[in-house]
C-alpha cells in the first residue's frame, strides 16, 4: 500500500465512525424511545471522542505529511483529497481537547437555558450563557486564526473562503433593495389569506404525493428514504444512504411537501457525487452555501414556479382530493404568499433574507465586541421594525427564536442567504445553458436540470472552493443580482 | 476510582460499541435503503473489530485480575459481574483472531451457498461449506474446552451449563410422549382448516391492536417500540430502548399479533432488569433458554389460552372488523390448530419440539463425527417420517430450511425447546403462587403475572445460572413434565 492508500484507509475508518454517529443522530430524531435519550447522549459523546482521537492521532499526521512530500506522484483528485484532509486535521488539532470539552459543556447547558428562556419569554435566563458562548467563540476564532476579523474564522467553518469584507456589501445591497420593494411585493399576493389553503389533507396522501414528486426529481429511493421528524433535515449515512425527513400537518400539505422538496435538493446533491470518490473529500459537500443552493433551487425555483402546479395539480388531487377546489394559479399564488412575520423559518421568499441579514449584522457586532449581550433584544427589535415595518411583540418571537447561538453556531446564518443567491445564479445559468430543454420542466420532467447541476456542481465535491465553483458554473462569483431579478420576476408575474 | 469502577467503565464503553452495532443491525433490518447494504456490512465489521479489540485489550485483563484478587472488598453483585466479565473475556481470548476471521469468512460464504442451495433445492451446493463449518465448530469447541462432548461446549455459549448428558434424556422422553399422542392431538382441532381465519385485516388495524395488547402486557413504549421486518426479532439498544419487530400480512392478522406477543415477551424480560445494574451482567439475559421461556410464555401460555380471546375479542373487532364473524371459542381453536408440517417456524405448539429434537440429534451426531454431511438429507427425511408420519417432499422443505447451520450456530436449536419447557414450568409456578390473583388474566390485566416474572426471573439478570434460576423459581431444574401436562390440558380442552 502506498502512503496515499494508507491515509485513505484511515479516513475510510474515520468515515465509518462519523456515519455511525450520524445514524445515532438520525435515529435520535426519528425513532428513539423517549426514555432512551440519556443513554444515547453518552453513547454519541463516546463515539465522537473516538472519531476525534483517530483523526488527531499520530498515524494520520504522519501519513498526511508523507503524502504532502510526495505530491508529484499523486493525481489531481488525490492532491485535492490530501489538501482537504490536511484542513480537517488542522482544524481538529488547533482546538485543545480541554477547550472542545468546555465548549461542548457550555453549549449543552446553554441549550437548556435557551429553551427555558424561550418558553418563559425571558432573555435574562439565557444571557449569561450566551456571553460565555460568544467569549468561547472568539477564542475558537483565535485558535483557528484569521486575517481580518474573528467572525471570518467562524464563517469559514461553514463557508470556506467567505469573509465579512466580501459579504457585507452584498448583504447591504440586497437589504436595501428588498426593504424598498417590500410594500409592493406584499401587494402582489395581497388577496391570499393565511388560512387560504387550510383543509383536510390525509397524511397517507401527503406521503404518497411527496414520494411521487421526489421520484420525479430523480431522488433515488434505493439509496435513500423519507421519514417524519419535528424539524426536517437531510443526512448522509453512507455512499448509498441519504435520508430526508419532513413534518406532516393534517390541515396543511405545504409543510411536508415543501420540506421534502427542500431536503430532496440537499439529498440530490449528496447522491450526485461520483461513486469512485466515495469516502474522500471529492465526494463531500463543499460548503453550506452551496448545499443550501441546491435545496432552495428545488424548493423555490422549481417548486414554487407556476409550471410546478400546472404539472402536478391533477396528480396531487388524486392523493389529496381537497386540492380540487383550487386552480393551479391559486395554488402557485398561495405558496408564494408574501407577508412579513416574526419567525424566520416561517418566512416567505421575499422577507427571508431580511431575517438572515439582521442576524448576520448582530453576530458580527457581538463577536467584534461592538454589541453587548444585554443590548440584543433592544437592537433586534429596533432593526426588525426598520426592515419589516412591524413591532416585535416579545423576545420569544424575536431574538430567542433560533437555537443556533445556544449551539455555538456563530457564522452559520449567512449561509442560508448565500444559498438563496447561489441558487438563483445557478438556476439562471442552467436556464441559459439548457435553452428549450428546460421546457421539460413543463411536464414534471427534471432530468435536464438535474443533469446540469450534476455536471456543474455535484460531481466536483470539494474540488473547488465555493467562489471558484460558482465562477466556473456561472461565470461569476456569488452576487445578489440574480436573486434580486428572480424575486422581481416571480412576484411581478403573481399579481 | 477503584479497580472495580475502572473495569465497569471499560465495559460501559464496550457496551456503547455493542449497542451501536445492534443499532446498525436493527436499522439494516428495518429501514436501510437497498443499495446501502454493502457499506453497512463494512461498517459493522469495522465496529465489531473495535469492540472485540477493546474486550481483549490488556486494560480489561489487568483490571479483571486486580478485582479477582480483591473479592473481599466487593459486594455480591459486584462479584457476579466480575465472574461474568471474566467469562466474556476468556471466551473472546480463547479464539485466536486468525480463527475468528476464518470462521466469519467461511460463514459468510456458507450463507450465500445455503441460500442458493435452498432456492435451487440442491443440498450438494451447500454440503462442502457445511463440512467446513462443522470442522471449524469442532475446533471452536476445542478452543473453549469441555468435559464430556464437543457439542456441550457449543451449547454452553447459548445456554450456560447445559450438557447433552442432562438434555438428551429430557428430549427423548418428550419426543416419545408427543409422537405417541400426536394422532389424538390432531383430532382436537381437526375441524379447523388452514384457511379458516383468512380474511381482510387492514394493516393499520393490526398495528393498533398489537399496540393496545402490548400495552396491556405492560410493554413500556417510552422505553421501546415496534417496527416491521421480514423476520421478527427483539433487540436491546440501551437500558431504556428495547425494540420489537413483526411482520404484517393483510389476510392473516395472527402472523403479526403472535409475533408481537412473542417478541414482547423477550422485550419485557429486557425491560425487567434493575436499573441500578444497567451496563453490567446483572442487567443481561442469562441464557437463550430463559429468554425464550419469556417469549413463549406470553405468546402461548397467555396468548393462545381461551381467556385471551374472551378478553380481547370485542376490542379486536373494533380494529379488525372481519373478526366479527368468529366467536372467541373459534378464534382460540384456530390459533391452536395442530397440523404436522414441514417448516419449523410455521409449526404448531404440539409438533414444534419434534422439529427441534430432530435437529438436536443430527447436530450431536454431526459434531461427534457419527453422521456425515452427505447423509444428512436421507437421515433427516427418515427421522421426520418416523416422528411426523409424513414424507418430506424435498430438501428445501427439509434439511435446507433453516439458516442456523450456515451461520455456524450449532448448539442454538435446543434452546427453543428449553424455552418451551421453562415457560410451562414457570407458568405453573406462577399459577400456584398467584392463586386467585391470576384470575386477573380474565380481564386482560397481566400485572400479577408480570410481577411474578419480574420477581422470580427478570430482576436476577445473570446472577444465577439457568438451572439454578429455575430451581429457585419453581423448586426444580428444567424438566419436561410441565410442558407435557400443559400441552395435554390445552388441547384436551379444545375438542
Amino acid at each position: 500500500m502506498t502512503d496515499y492508500e494508507k491515509l485513505k484507509a484511515q479516513f475510510r475508518e474515520i468515515g465509518y465512525l462519523n456515519r455511525t454517529i450520524a445514524l445515532l443522530d438520525w435515529d435520535h430524531e426519528t425513532y428513539l424511545p423517549a426514555k432512551g435519550v440519556d443513554y444515547r447522549a453518552d453513547q454519541q459523546a463516546f463515539l465522537s471522542g473516538m472519531a476525534h482521537n483517530r483523526l488527531v492521532g499520530i498515524k494520520v499526521k504522519e501519513l498526511i505529511e508523507a503524502c504532502e512530500s510526495d505530491q508529484a506522484n499523486l493525481n489531481t483528485h488525490e492532491q485535492i483529497n490530501i489538501r482537504e484532509w490536511r484542513k480537517d486535521y488542522d482544524r481538529s488539532v488547533k482546538l485543545p481537547t480541554e477547550f472542545v470539552e468546555r465548549f461542548e459543556k457550555t453549549c449543552s447547558l446553554a441549550k437548556a437555558s435557551w429553551a427555558e428562556a424561550r418558553r418563559e419569554n425571558k432573555f435574562e435566563i439565557f444571557s449569561n450563557h450566551l456571553e460565555q458562548i460568544i467569549d468561547l467563540s472568539r477564542q475558537k476564532a483565535d485558535y483557528y486564526g484569521y486575517e481580518q476579523t474573528a467572525y471570518d474564522a467562524l464563517m469559514d467553518v461553514y463557508e470556506p473562503g467567505c469573509t465579512t469584507e466580501s459579504l457585507s456589501p452584498v448583504f447591504a445591497d440586497l437589504k436595501k433593495s428588498i426593504v424598498d420593494w417590500l410594500p409592493e411585493a406584499i401587494e402582489t399576493t395581497g388577496d391570499i389569506t393565511e388560512a387560504f389553503l387550510k383543509d383536510d389533507y390525509p397524511i397517507a396522501g401527503q406521503i404518497k404525493l411527496n414520494e411521487i414528486i421526489s421520484r420525479a426529481l430523480e431522488f433515488d429511493f434505493e439509496s435513500g428514504r423519507i421519514d417524519a421528524t419535528t424539524h426536517p433535515f437531510c443526512t448522509e449515512l453512507g455512499p448509498h444512504d441519504v435520508r430526508l425527513t419532513t413534518r406532516y400537518e393534517a390541515d396543511d400539505f405545504t409543510v411536508s411537501l415543501y420540506s421534502v422538496l427542500h431536503e430532496a435538493g440537499h439529498g440530490l446533491y449528496e447522491q450526485g457525487f461520483k461513486s469512485e470518490h466515495a469516502g474522500t473529500p471529492m465526494a463531500e459537500a463543499v460548503s453550506l452555501g452551496i448545499h443550501e443552493s441546491q435545496s432552495r433551487l428545488w424548493e423555490n425555483k422549481v417548486g414554487r414556479a407556476p409550471a410546478f402546479w400546472n404539472d402536478w395539480h391533477s396528480i396531487a388531487c388524486e392523493h389529496l382530493p381537497a386540492l380540487k377546489r383550487f386552480t393551479p394559479e391559486q395554488l402557485t399564488k398561495a405558496v408564494n404568499r408574501v407577508s412579513p412575520s416574526f419567525i424566520r423559518v416561517e418566512a416567505d421568499e421575499v422577507t427571508y433574507d431580511l431575517h438572515i441579514i439582521l442576524r448576520y449584522e448582530l453576530e458580527k457586532a457581538l463577536i467584534a465586541g461592538d454589541l453587548h449581550v444585554k443590548d440584543i433584544p433592544g437592537v433586534w427589535n429596533e432593526q426588525f421594525k426598520g426592515m419589516f415595518g412591524i413591532e416585535v411583540p416579545d423576545d420569544t418571537q424575536g431574538c430567542l427564536q433560533d437555537i443556533h447561538w445556544s449551539m455555538g453556531g456563530f457564522g452559520y446564518f449567512p449561509t442560508y442567504s448565500l444559498g438563496n443567491l447561489n441558487s438563483a445564479q445557478l438556476y439562471d445559468s442552467a436556464q441559459k445553458a439548457l435553452g428549450p430543454r428546460l421546457g421539460d420542466l413543463q411536464n414534471g420532467n427534471y432530468h435536464g436540470l438535474l443533469g446540469w447541476l450534476r455536471t456543474n456542481v455535484h460531481q466536483f465535491g470539494k474540488q473547488y472552493p465555493p467562489a471558484e465553483l460558482m465562477q466556473n458554473a456561472t461565470g461569476k462569483p456569488t452576487q445578489p443580482d440574480y436573486h434580486w431579478s428572480y424575486l422581481k420576476d416571480r412576484f411581478s408575474s403573481m399579481g
